[in-house]
C-alpha cells in the first residue's frame, strides 16, 4: 500500500510516521520510484506496537526502540531475552548506583515460596521498594499477606504461561510485553472492584461510622 | 514534643513541617506561649500518612489534603466513604466528560461474574481503558483469561477484607486507601517475579530462539 492508506489505516499521521522511520523504531517502505514506497501489513502491526508502547504504556520513543529490538533479535536465550524486555518495562529505578542491593524483604518472601530468580531482575527491586515503602508509611506487609498475594499472584502467572503462542521466539516475547504492561492495569483495577463488591455486603449504608 | 523533636523524629524538614501546616494537610500543634508549640505522637501519624501518599504514592499535596479529609470526616456511610477515597487515588480518567460514559467491556465482566458495583466508581472507568487499550494494541484480553484474573483477584479482596481493623471508620478507610496504592506495586511485582520462575522451566538456554 502507498503511504497515504499507512496513514488511513493506522489512524497515525504522516509526520509521526517518518518520525518513526527516522529514529528507527519503524522499518522504512519498500521503495518503487524516486518518490514512491509502499507498505505492508507488518508495517501496520509495527505501527499497532509502537502506539501501544508510547501511547498506552507510557515508553519514549527511544525505550520502544529498545524494547522492540529485544523482541526482534532474542539472541539464542529466550529465557534470557524474556528477562531483558520486561525488564526494559517500567516502573524504573531512580535510586543511587551505590545504594546496597541486596534486598532482604523481597529475597524472603522468594526464597521461602521456593521461586528460582534472577536478582538483577528489575521486578526484584521492585518488589523491595514496594514492601520498604509501605514499612516506612507504617503499613508494613507480613509473612502471611505476602505469601496469600504470591500464592493467588502464581496462579495467574501459570495461566499466562500457558496461554503464551506457539511459535517464534519473537511472538512469546511480545505476548510476554504486551501482557506484562497491558494486564497490569486489568488486574489493579479488577481487585479495587472486588473490594468494592465484598466491602457494600460488610459496609453498606447504616453501619455508624465512628 | 517541641517542633524540633518532631522534625527529628519524623525525618521531615521543618520549612516542609510549616508548610504541610499552611496547607491544612498537618493540624497545628499546641500553642504554649507566643512563640511554641508542642507536637504529640498523632501529628507523627499524620506525617507518615503524608509521606506515603505525596512520596510514595505520588499524590500532590492538594490531593493528600483530599485524601485525608475523607479518612478524618467519613460521614455516616463507610461504604460511600471508602469508595470516594479510594476513588482519590491514581490513575485519574483524563478523557473528555463528555465521552460516552457506558463501559461495555467492564460492565460485562462484572456482570458474569455476579459482581455488584457503582458505574461511577472511577475503577469501572479504569478497567475499560485498560480493556480498550489492549484490543487496540492487538491484544485482547478474552473472556476466559478475565475471569481467571477476577477470581484470582477477588481471592486476594477477600484477604484485604478479612484483615481490615476492627474500630473507627477512620482506621477502616485509612487500611482501605494504604492498601489499595501500596500494595497494587507488590502485587503487580509479584507476577513478574512469578513469570520468571516459571519461564525458567519451560525457556531456559538450549531451547532454540526463533
Amino acid at each position: 500500500m502507498r503511504v497515504s492508506k499507512l496513514v488511513e489505516r493506522s489512524g497515525v499521521p504522516l509526520a509521526t510516521i517518518k518520525y518513526y522511520i527516522r529514529e528507527g523504531v519503524l522499518m522504512p517502505g519498500e521503495t518503487t520510484s524516486a518518490t514512491q514506497a509502499t507498505y505492508g501489513e507488518h508495517h501496520l502491526r509495527r505501527l499497532a506496537l509502537i502506539r501501544a508502547l508510547t501511547d498506552i504504556v507510557g515508553l519514549s520513543v527511544q525505550k520502544t526502540a529498545e524494547v522492540i529490538r529485544l523482541i526482534e533479535t532474542p539472541g539464542d536465550d529466550l529465557f534470557l531475552a524474556l528477562g531483558a524486555a520486561i525488564g526494559a518495562l517500567p516502573p524504573y529505578d531512580d535510586s543511587d548506583g551505590d545504594e546496597q542491593r541486596d534486598y532482604p524483604l523481597a529475597r524472603a518472601v522468594l526464597e521461602r515460596n521456593g521461586q528460582v530468580y534472577d536478582p538483577d531482575y528489575p521486578a526484584v527491586a521492585q518488589l523491595e521498594r514496594a514492601l520498604t515503602a509501605a514499612s516506612a508509611a507504617g503499613f508494613p506487609i507480613d509473612d502471611d499477606r505476602l505469601d496469600h498475594y504470591a500464592a493467588h499472584t502464581r496462579a495467574i502467572a501459570y495461566y499466562d504461561l500457558d496461554h503464551a503462542p506457539e511459535g517464534p521466539a519473537r511472538a512469546t516475547i511480545e505476548y510476554a510485553v504486551l501482557g506484562t504492561a497491558l494486564n497490569e492495569p486489568v488486574i489493579a483495577a479488577l481487585r479495587r472492584l472486588a473490594h468494592q463488591d465484598l466491602a457494600l455486603g460488610r459496609f453498606s449504608a447504616n453501619i455508624p461510622a465512628s
